[in-house]
């Protein structure tokens, strides 16, 4: 079962890509998707639709997950979010790919054993659980968090 | 010159576009996008993207414009307009469309003369500026208005 974990933002999405083996987790890949932040919305926005699809064409991964929208004090910035978060969504249903939405608090309670955890913990359980992976950055390993977590509380869930 | 006015939201988008011959505009067609409430938001958000890409494949338009995003005061709601917002944007720029933003006080003001007015007197101006026009509802009539202002207020402004 090949799970991809999706930390969506207009500047920088992380992704990542993990195989689930019964229990048992192998990373398989992880990246960045940038934005050039002087280009027009629309296009980052087509853009990063591109990537995300790519990222699934090459991986034919069997399903998605993100983690549900957290909605900013700022509403310019939750706007920016959104809009991003609604083409990499596209772009997985585009492929028909299933998108589980897993609360914060639950994939940080899926990955370190408690939804308080902070990102440096959930780092440090990324080297446990993904021996080996070079993570591209925060939001790839925010990103190989969500497919962790996502394969643990299973399908749908 | 042929113009895309969007109005965008998940349950229904509304679209309408419009030649425009020096000062005279030209009714071509308008029409909604609704997605099935019930479907999964990314099934519903790529839904939404393909229709889009598909009336800016039919129409050939030379530019799109949308209304800048309203922040509701209920964040589940900006979020589902911000994230179908996202895919329509996204889906003109796949084209190599622009799509240019105008406040919604701005295309009230270039359609009726004043930024204050109220829907039906948008939907009154409609008739008199594009005649004969037969309007699949009221969210295919504000995409006309957001394109008539595009059309005003000129490219890129």
């Amino acid at each position: 079962m090949l799970i991809l974990g999706l930390d969506p933002s207009l500047s920088c999405t992380g992704w990542g890509v993990v195989r689930a083996v019964g229990a048992r987790l192998i990373h398989i890949a992880n990246g960045q998707v940038k934005t050039d932040a002087k280009a027009p919305i629309a296009e980052r926005l087509h853009h990063l639709h591109d990537a995300i699809a790519s990222v699934v064409a090459t991986h034919q991964v069997d399903r998605a997950a993100a983690e549900e929208v957290f909605v900013n004090k700022n509403p310019q910035s939750t706007l920016k979010l959104a809009q991003a978060r609604g083409v990499v969504l596209a772009a997985c249903a585009a492929s028909g790919l299933t998108v589980n939405e897993h609360a914060a608090r639950k994939v940080k309670k899926a990955v370190v054993g408690t939804g308080a955890a902070d990102k440096a913990q959930v780092q440090a359980m990324l080297k446990v659980l993904l021996p080996g992976a070079e993570v591209a950055g925060a939001d790839a390993a925010d990103a190989l968090a969500v497919a962790i977590a996502d394969a643990h509380l299973g399908r749908g869930m």
